[in-house]
């Protein structure tokens, strides 16, 4: 049972948290912090937070657990101006897409207490943002992903997984870089190669005829290019170092591919095409047929 | 009301569209063409076709309509095989993913009967092939895309169009290299963007540990990734120069990307980002959340 619990972003990420912990009635007095009245007075209606402040010291003043999920942009600035009110068994964690930068911010803003900071990252979203689009039901059965860094204490750690586990999550820790280089693979990658081609489509004079004709896979290729602008450009920024080194490798397989096509070389463009089915397939077991698997 | 139908390629588009002509009751006689006894027992078995031929001349000769539904790199041995065997008043369709390289075949095939030849593009398909996958339903609801050339009468486009109708598709007329550029930007590049990224993946000694953090979001964009190999190397050298020019636009693209996220342009990222959401918003209203659109 957390008896006082600090959420500095009440948004998506930290709203449902909330939500989630006071549905398992895990947690007594729930204090939200956000910059805008607006974003405040939402989040106390819906029920998401009990006390609503624009103060960083005041929300994290005296908490047992503080979890920071603002845009990752953001990280540094907050980190910055809460440590010096932070208590000695104040536990921070966050929800950052990406581990390493915010591993470094939270080094610079606050040493002191890197022994109770865990870093983190739920595998779950939705397009949607703000109190508005949190829910008590977004973690469960979704990863979440831990990476406790060298001064991370494991008492820390076990508080923060439990917390998790409670919102109904599976948590599993890895490395800091392990964890932002399979991110890359999986999820960064794929939204800037998705955003790249709707983005090229776009700026077609006949953008809208050529998109009439998209169908099904279309769609599904493209579903993450919808995502957000802001989120996803603090992530570009955020993981830049893994995001560049597996863009080179993609780089390298889209020129073997096209100099395949170009010089008629079939069986490559066969190797490559099977390699990739199987993998997939393997991954994810299809129920039933995908509509439209050509287009 | 067709009397003898001939259908070259008794699979997925090929015995789809001569289930849904018989349920409609707008066809007499269905002869089916495979190569293989084992793909013509199963034609048969399961009332694709009435008559069953390994002889391409014994299953044109008379037809009122051939549909040509094998795969893309056999058309043109096909054609030429068919040719000596066609009555004036044959009209011959086909259902190949690309059109260009079909049209040359064609023309080189079928001097005489060009007036006769109607290209075509079911854009409608699942991931299974063969006989077995074939269904009445296949193209309700779907669009196909004729590409009339200049030889193509009139009267052809009629009957072909018709045809279509009736198997519940809605019909698109365009020219050639239109169409062979739209599928180039919204199939043929997204599957080829989708097998290089899990064939990459593939490659990898942890891929089964980074496939495992994959969600919903790379679900969806490598869904393509599972297509069937050799149609795809097929369409590949069959749109070869419009594939190639998509993919140096998308290469650019890339490149620009690649040097904002090196310098931190974040306001660059924020234009691509946008306009892409954007875009796909207005062709793709979601109905609901998309879960994991962040991985
Ligand atoms: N969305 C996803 O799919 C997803 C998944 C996993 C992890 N994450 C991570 O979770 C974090 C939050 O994402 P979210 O989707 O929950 O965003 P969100 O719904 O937009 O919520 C962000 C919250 O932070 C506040 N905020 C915004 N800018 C701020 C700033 N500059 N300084 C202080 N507070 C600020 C907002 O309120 P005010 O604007 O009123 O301040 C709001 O309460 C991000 O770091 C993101 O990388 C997101
Ligand atoms: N699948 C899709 O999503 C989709 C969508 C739109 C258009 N298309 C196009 O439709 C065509 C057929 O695709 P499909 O999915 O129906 O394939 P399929 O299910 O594999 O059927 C192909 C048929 O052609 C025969 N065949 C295979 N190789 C041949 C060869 N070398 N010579 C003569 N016959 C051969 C096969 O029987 P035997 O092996 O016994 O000869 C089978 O009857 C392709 O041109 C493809 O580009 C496919």
């Amino acid at each position: 049972m957390i008896d006082k619990l600090a959420i500095i972003g009440v948004g998506l990420i930290g709203g449902s948290l909330a939500l989630a912990l006071k549905q398992a009635g895990a947690v007594n007095h729930v204090v939200g912090y956000a910059r805008s009245d607006l974003t405040r007075q939402e989040a106390l209606a819906l029920g998401i937070i009990d006390e609503a402040t624009d103060s960083l010291a005041d929300a994290v003043r005296h908490a047992d657990l503080v979890f920071v999920a603002v845009p990752m942009g953001a990280m540094s600035a907050v980190f910055e101006e809460m440590a010096p009110h932070l208590s000695a068994h104040t536990v921070v964690t966050d929800g950052g897409s990406a581990k390493a930068q915010v591993v470094d911010a939270a080094r610079t803003a606050m040493r002191q207490q890197m022994p109770n900071f865990v870093p983190g990252h739920p595998i779950a979203g939705t397009e949607k943002s703000g109190p508005s689009a949190a829910f008590a039901e977004l973690y469960q059965q979704h990863r979440v992903v831990l990476t406790p860094v060298d001064e991370t204490s494991a008492e820390a750690v076990r508080l923060v997984e439990k917390v998790w586990q409670t919102a109904g999550a599976e948590v599993f820790c890895m490395g800091v870089e392990q964890h932002d280089l399979l991110l890359a693979a999986t999820s960064h990658l794929p939204h800037l190669l998705a955003f790249n081609l709707v983005g090229m489509l776009a700026q077609r004079d006949d953008c809208d005829e050529v998109l009439r004709y998209a169908a099904g896979g279309f769609r599904d290729f493209s579903r993450i290019a919808s995502s957000d602008a802001v989120m996803w450009r603090d992530i570009c920024l955020g993981n830049q170092q893994a995001i560049l080194e597996l863009m080179k490798q993609y780089r390298q397989g889209l020129d073997q591919i096209e100099q395949a096509i170009r010089s008629g070389d079939g069986d490559y463009l066969i190797d490559v095409f099977i390699r990739a089915k199987k993998a997939r397939d393997s991954r994810f077991a299809e129920p039933g047929l995908i509509d439209n698997s050509e287009v």
